[in-house]
């Protein structure tokens, strides 16, 4: 038996989604709840991907079926396409599984010609709606199915309407639509070389092609990337017959939501027009009324659709976002969906609904977006202010928030203002390890270059602060001067910047801060109550670690010790270390760094208590501690006592081609098996001094990075294993501490089974692992990855939401392997991914035991965590 | 019942070898074969493994074995340790599985002590032996067991004759023997600060685990990791009953070959010593003589030996290298194994020993060794003339052979000084795309930076150019000078280079060219017929491709597109491209390029005939083709006419952290799909032109490079194949072509199903594939990779012998997803692991179809996939 590719809204349900859409399934779902709904049929998701894999083609089948439900629909409404009689006019929407509000396009009035337009004005007696009616479809059409811009038309109108020295839309008289008519034709005509279509199913076909032509525009494609929705799925396309809510005073059309969605304050909410199209309400050209008018203006039609929306919400256990139209005083109900609602309304509304009975907390925890929470950690720009300014470039939304300060250029800088108490902005055209102090002080952080996973990204998500990366706007004019867009800025000058969504401006935007309220942390205790993975933090800082544990932490996945290294006091030492000539003078080097070392572990193990602390061992290659440029190798030189050659030399001998893939990881321990010792040393010191003081327990995680080979695991696992008894033994006292691996290579995952034979714990670091199974350089992809967005050849930036197909089988095979070997092995991740939903649902689906992510995601990964628990519960 | 880690020479038999080594397998199947062997046993590889594993211990279970043993010895010889009346001595030999020359130990006459010796001394009425014996053994104890150093006791040995006034050691009395027993026991006693060992039980237990610990001594490792042996193989322990060949002039000591190892003429050939033992053959204090005047010295013994000689030879089926010992008249034979031999002599052997019906021509391919091949084929220096040189620098045997020239420093120079028909040598730091042309011209090429599969390595390889690189000796003085160790070099400077053995020299050595002789062509025929796989090479400059062909390659698996766009007049164009500001000119660039790469692929297909030719599409990222200095972007930026700021904005542009994760590969063609359109179509009508014109079909495969993705793969195709089939049309010539992938991410080893949809053939790139697997820049792992080999936690180079564990288990599982979705599918590789025998072996096992090196490793390939073949029938 063939496929099926078209269902009457009758033939359908709410659990159709993927096959009908969301739009669909909702019309077919109310259709048979009963309630008010506009009959029509639904083209399938499959209809789409058939569409293009024929090559942008409906098939003969699929076409034939579709002419077949024409037939069914007129029977069923008793109107005809192109009658002049009973002339069937419908709507053409889109409508994918998941919803896309913006993304697709819609086509109202369709079926109207000349003559059907005169007959309509005949048999309605209200010519003006006619004529009305037939130049919005005339333009839409031409607009959304032939890509003639929209603005060509409001030229006319708007040149009309001078003319006529009115005003709105609705002032215009039959024959000035008429005139638009033919004008709009004309218009047609010139752009295209064909004339108008006037056979209405002609006007169908191409209406349908275009909605699913829609599903590959840039904005679609753009969507899908940032919300993780694979283009696989496709869109359906919604025929349905058209009623009309600008047909008098006595039609109109309208939005509603059953709660606030804003505030999620529990009642009615929304807004209409009377004598309007869809589009008029949208469009903002005339201002609607609030819903509540509609109590006094036309009370029963108020009554009924309020009765229509409680059973709505009820239905569906969620808050509803609904479309409707009243037809010469008959309400319809032209769609309903879960309504979009900001963070704090999502919150609201989950806790009341629960409250009300409505909704169990499963229910609640389902409806809250994980990444809406993000935002109520954050500052936000003050709307009203934002409204006033216009970007004047935009970057990569790197690390959320809203930031404005004063720019500066260099960290020195940045800590002197901020220290005189101003507002910085830190400007670079990428940021490193040395920045890191000048980062901790700005408000902001703006780069020209690198990706969501670059040096500054990764380290302002951690510190929670705003910032946009990769600026492609942003060029530097040598070294104290910026051009983004049509601004030059120079130091001092003040920048706003939205991490949220990219956009930089020029001048000053008030903030507003960011403020937790009461529903919060009942539902987090619910999100808690119900996930089965623990969720650790990345930090390494003791204000970022304080931060995480308020935010729910149970422990740190990733203590990154090359951060302590950057400081100050310590840097000189690392640099007497790396350009030490022999062992010895390495030795000595590290001795200086043990006190300093172990002093950031004793502060850590202290704020921590008894939670996990998982220590990665010195990972970046050494040449990141030395400076490129000349005159700071001198200071160095200067600073350390040798001469100025010696570092150059050093520099030169550590150059590297591809450094992610250097001289780096368990690498450097491998040839100086000394650092580990040290490292080693400092920790477990750290660990017994701490003990002691506080009679707690630390639990210290040891992690080896970059592992690939059993037997340089266990060389490295030997020296640590070593040392740490060593320390234990002078100290007398117990610690506790295990030893285990960062999972960052393909073969790491092969050898899993191997490895794990010492290995107590796996923590994979998948944005090493994305880059190598990829072979994508997280800093440079940035240069060729919109290529691939723009063709629709990959959905979403593989460093923010894992590859499951690619990463994600090499991490199920270390898995795999790994507890084959070691039953209880423990495995987590702290790449970058850590917070992602659709990471969080594998990883939980493949039995994970944590994730990691920065401190301030920490509450997204709870609640992410708790849906994955209670969909792969199922 | 537990294992058994000893046994009697009487117990095994050469099938034991994995366990008894070479030397053990070999002793034990003489004593059957009725040879007259001295007594003894082995402790086997196991033991050894057991070794490691209980960290550096003899287990007490393998104690109390070798003890149970030591009598059994002593009953069987009816001799004793430490007895005076028939005192039992004994040699401790190490035995590898393979043969390791020179690497591991042996210790001689263990069991003498002050009292034994002076027994012997009475017992043989000859004090001179037994007391030459006694120094000897104090000698070497305390150099192999205690690492004394060798000339602390020589010093002794030399004042000694001084002082007495004679020449040879033979001609010291008795008591100047005691004397320096006593004084090296003194030595002993000073560096290790005990006394020296007198229990024969304690200096055999000692000389085992100095057996034991050889088998991680540097020298081990650097055999092991050049001859691909595993480390987890272990050594065997010999323990044999001694007997002597300096009890006088009827006793002897020798080594000798059933046939010549240099030149293979069958004919015995060997030499030995009277009244010596073993060490003095190879210390070459004294000259040895012919063994041809044994005949006249001792002619019986000489008939028994040669008799013996070819019982073995006929026995193992291959020329043996056996040691022998006469004492008092009576021979004994110690050791026989297959001999190293030249690679003529192989050759020669193996071909003669089929003529003679003595082997098979399956056991004849078997008898040589691929690589020796190589040397075949490249010019060596005259031994003589190299004697008088000490080399002043080693780098990486980056490419074979000998060369010698006069030093430049830059591409340009080479070029003109070639042309005025000088001998040049290129010296870099490090080579790039640019230098191509200059080292064509070269005689060999030296670089400072860059392992064994950097870009200089692996075009010099492609050319058959000897080439050392990544020479750490070697240092830049500012651009006209260098220095290698005590050297200092200008250009014009004469300098030699050994890329076979990595040695720089300064000053000019003869060298010999290299000569194929007849034995080749015959051998190479039966390991063609025997041979399942096909042997392609990577060629894309006509000279070589007929220089592969000449040496038997049947196709082209890999044409580097890149390398024609670095000629002089081609790269104009390009760089025109990479400038371009908008897809216009990017094709206007493009169309000046089309006709130029059309007539490269003609000149190719023309030479290639009928035979696959595979050409992977553009992979280098675009900054390759644009100069870093200011003064040559100044040039480009006056040859194109543009502002140089124009050159030095798109070099910043392109600047990568990690290019080898950068926009390369496919990706460029993502980015501007008018490159592959460009590439299509000047391959296609460069077949079409050729076939017109030789009436032979050309068989093209195009390959694209670094896939990830499915649809990126398709979007390419699409492209390709619409492009190609347009030029056919135009030209009504049928073009035979497939359109494939290069296999070179973990990624697409795992999407391998999804992409053989499409893909007609596979062709791994096992360089890129090895070093995402790693995450090993190749060009950045010089600078770990010692302290690996060093500390034994990697056995071979991954980028020289394939990963068999990681990145062959991702070649396999591409192999089967591939082959589960298209079974005819095409699979080949052509990375630098194509001629590596380990590497092959595996291929072949899995079901590969082709390898593909450089043409020069044609024949190696050859080789060893007729072994490979041969092996895995069985």
């Amino acid at each position: 038996m063939s496929k099926k590719f078209v269902y009457l809204f009758s033939e359908g349900n709410a659990s159709m989604r993927n096959l009908l859409g969301g739009k669909g399934a909702g019309l077919a779902e109310m259709t048979g709840l009963g309630l008010p709904v506009p009959r029509g049929f639904t083209i399938t998701t499959e209809a789409c991907n058939d569409y293009f894999d024929q090559g942008s083609k409906i098939s003969e089948e699929i076409h034939a079926e579709i002419a077949e439900y024409v037939v069914k629909l007129e029977e069923i409404t008793g109107k005809k396409f192109g009658s002049l009689e009973n002339p069937l006019l419908v709507s053409v929407r889109s409508g994918a599984r998941a919803s896309m509000p913006g993304m697709m396009d819609t086509i109202l009035n369709l079926g109207i010609n000349d003559e059907v337009a005169e007959a309509i004005a005949k048999l309605t007696d209200n010519p003006r709606f006619a004529y009305d009616s037939y130049r919005r479809f005339v333009q839409m059409y031409s607009d959304v199915v032939m890509q003639v811009p929209k603005s060509e038309f409001e030229k006319h109108i708007d040149a009309l309407k001078e003319e006529k020295g009115v005003k709105l839309d609705s002032e215009l008289e039959v024959d000035d639509l008429k005139r638009l008519v033919s004008e709009f034709k004309k218009i047609y005509v010139d752009a295209i070389g064909k004339e108008f279509p006037t056979d209405p199913i002609e006007q169908l076909y191409g209406a349908i092609e275009a909605v699913f032509r829609s599903w590959m525009n840039e904005r679609a494609i753009y969507y899908r990337r940032i919300n993780d929705i694979p283009s696989s799925w496709g869109t359906a396309v919604n025929v349905q017959e058209m009623v009309f809510g600008n047909m008098g005073d006595k039609s109109g059309t309208g939005v509603a939501f059953t709660r606030n969605p804003a505030t999620g304050e529990n009642r009615l909410y929304g807004e209409y027009l009377l004598n309007a199209q869809g589009e008029d309400v949208v469009a903002g050209v005339r201002t609607p009324s609030p819903i509540d008018h509609l109590k006094d203006e036309m009370p029963e039609v108020y009554e009924e659709f309020k009765k229509d929306a409680e059973t709505l919400e009820m239905h569906y256990h969620n808050m509803q976002d609904m479309e409707y139209t009243i037809e010469n005083g008959k309400l319809f109900i032209l769609q309903t969906r879960n309504g979009k609602r900001t963070a704090q309304a999502a919150l609201k509304i989950a806790v009341d609904m629960v409250n009300e009975g409505k909704i169990t907390t499963d229910e609640a925890l389902m409806q809250v977006e994980p990444k809406q929470l993000d935002t109520l950690l954050h500052p936000y720009f003050d709307a009203a202010d934002l409204k006033a300014h216009t970007p004047v470039g935009r970057g990569l939304p790197a690390s959320p928030g809203a930031a404005c300060g004063q720019i500066v250029f260099d960290q020195k800088t940045a800590s002197a203002w901020a220290k005189d108490g101003k507002k910085v902005v830190l400007v670079r055209l990428e940021t490193s390890a040395e920045d890191v102090e000048g980062m901790h002080v700005s408000e902001g952080i703006l780069t020209a270059r690198g990706g969501m996973t670059s040096h500054a990204a990764v380290v302002a998500r951690g510190m929670g602060t705003t910032c946009v990366a990769g600026c492609a706007d942003l060029i530097f004019h040598g070294e104290d001067e910026i051009v983004i867009g049509p601004a030059t800025f120079h130091e001092g000058d003040w920048i706003s910047l939205n991490g949220t969504t990219g956009e930089v401006y020029a001048g000053q935007i008030k903030t507003v801060p960011a403020s937790i309220e009461g529903d919060f942390a009942k539902f987090m205790e619910w999100a808690d109550a119900r996930r089965r993975m623990k969720v650790m933090m990345n930090a390494d800082v003791v204000a970022d670690i304080k931060r995480g544990l308020e935010l729910g932490a149970e422990g740190i996945g990733l203590v990154r010790t090359e951060h302590m290294f950057f400081e100050t006091k310590r840097i000189r030492a690392i640099r007497e270390m790396i350009i030490a000539k022999n062992t010895e003078e390495r030795k000595a080097a590290l001795a200086k760094v043990l006190p300093l070392h172990q002093e950031n572990f004793e502060q850590i193990f202290e704020v921590m208590g008894e939670l996990p602390v998982t220590i990665r061992y010195l990972d970046p290659p050494l040449h990141e501690f030395l400076p490129k440029t000349p005159e700071l190798q001198q200071q160095i030189a200067d600073d350390l006592g040798v001469p100025v050659q010696e570092i150059a030399d050093s520099v030169a001998r550590l150059h590297e081609q591809n450094p992610m893939m250097g001289w780096r990881g368990c690498r450097l321990a491998i040839s100086y098996p000394e650092i580990a010792e040290m490292q080693t040393r400092a920790i477990i010191q750290a660990a017994v001094n701490v003990q002691k003081k506080t009679g707690k327990k630390v639990h210290a995680e040891l992690m080896v990075p970059l592992v690939n080979i059993k037997k340089e695991f266990e060389f490295i696992y030997d020296i640590m294993k070593k040392t740490a008894e060593a320390v234990i033994a002078e100290s007398g006292e117990p610690v506790h501490y295990t030893i285990g691996t960062c999972m960052e290579t393909p073969r790491a995952c092969l050898m899993a089974g191997q490895i794990a034979e010492k290995s107590e714990f796996f923590s994979y670091g998948t944005n090493d692992l994305t880059q190598l199974t990829f072979g994508f350089s997280r800093d440079d992809a940035g240069k060729f990855l919109n290529a691939y967005y723009d063709r629709g050849l990959l959905d979403a930036d593989p460093f923010q939401s894992l590859d499951i197909e690619g990463a994600g089988e090499l991490i199920e095979i270390g898995l795999k392997r790994g507890r084959a070997q070691r039953p209880d092995l423990k495995i987590g991740i702290c790449g970058e991914q850590a917070s992602n939903p659709n990471t969080i649902d594998f990883l939980d689906r493949i039995g994970f035991d944590y994730v990691s992510p920065s401190p301030f995601l920490v509450p997204m990964a709870r609640l992410a965590e708790a849906q994955a628990t209670i969909k792969n519960e199922k």
